[in-house]
């Protein structure tokens, strides 16, 4: 298809497009002429894919490409091509090694992730420091953040992600696969985090009562 | 106690507490001279959720100080401030209602909180909001989003409200336990989120193998 017929389909203007293109967030289509270049079903889903990163996941521009460069990296295999992308999306603030609650936070976070049995975890990845990071802030504040507070929040997420990798295998491809892996954790984050609120609401309306 | 032991003991800057008395967000402690006020136990707690809501959930001082105002309103019963107070919070894009994917997201919405027998999070609540816009973003881009897709999110998140309650319950008073609510509901997102990608890493790993 033609660019017109690209951004008509996808529902993304042809100047955006054109941008995605100059900033290699999509590989150029196939030249045909001089000015013209044929694009296929795969532009189509990445265009759907760098939509889902960049403007529902507000993700930068250079982290979008890592992510996508990830999702192509041929050395890899699925499991290897899914965790590379996963990691280059952005994960807020490191942690603070100045600050004393970090080392604390650390050893809170290996004994979560032992005892659970995530072996995947490992310092080095990026959601490791996330949580490590969002622990120390709970602990500086004084609220609840030992291994016994955080291990049913775990519990739940060990479901989430359950139910997230069975839509992933309704992909045929493990290129397709890989791809709805990613845009699938970004795109549904607002779900759960409205899920909860609501749940939230709910669970206090039958514990303290209501109007 | 005075300015400085209050900075001292909440780790906050004289400098970021006058701040925060200016712009209402900590109320004034009681006059004793002419330059100086006296402050207690209740402007630390409240100091303590300031730096949740403002320094880690990074949330604008004027959604702030409405945070603050409902978990003061005398008019409401726990429930009720609990409630306003969470629906003070950020949510995100309000649902597009120029595009027709907001709609169908909307009765999505609907069937799906039937379903649950959720009667708090009925249209006006934030939350709801926030849940339509996430559905349309999925629609939009052809990922899944039915009824059925969505429902074990929702289900795994009954059980993350039910912990999130009974974390709050560790606290004392009403006012205590509201403002714990609010800080929990914060300051446990980026603990939620990293957890879930350290298990879908994890899932990812089962099920696809790798290194």
């Amino acid at each position: 298809m033609r660019l017109a017929e690209l951004s008509a389909r996808s529902g993304v203007s042809t100047a955006t497009i054109k941008y995605y293109l100059r900033e290699g967030l999509l590989h150029p289509g196939r030249r045909v002429t001089a000015t013209q270049a044929e694009y296929d079903e795969e532009h189509l889903r990445r265009l759907r894919l760098v939509r889902a990163l960049i403007q529902v996941g507000r993700i930068p521009v250079n982290s979008a490409r890592e992510v996508l460069a990830a999702l192509q990296d041929e050395d890899l295999d699925r499991n290897g091509r899914l965790g590379t992308a996963v990691w280059a999306l952005p994960h807020g603030p490191a942690p603070d090694e100045t600050d004393p609650a970090t080392e604390a936070a650390r050893r809170t976070a290996d004994e979560l992730l032992t005892r659970l049995d995530w072996r995947y975890g490992a310092p080095p990845a990026p959601a490791y420091g996330m949580l490590v990071t969002a622990i120390a802030a709970l602990s500086r504040l004084g609220y609840p953040c030992a291994v016994d507070d955080l291990e049913p929040y775990a519990r739940a997420m060990e479901r989430i992600a359950f139910t997230d990798l069975d839509l992933v295998e309704r992909y045929g491809t493990p290129e397709e696969q890989v791809e709805a892996a990613v845009a699938l954790t970004v795109l549904y984050e607002p779900v759960l985090l409205s899920l909860r609120r609501l749940a939230e609401a709910e669970e206090s309306r039958r514990r303290f009562g209501g109007r």
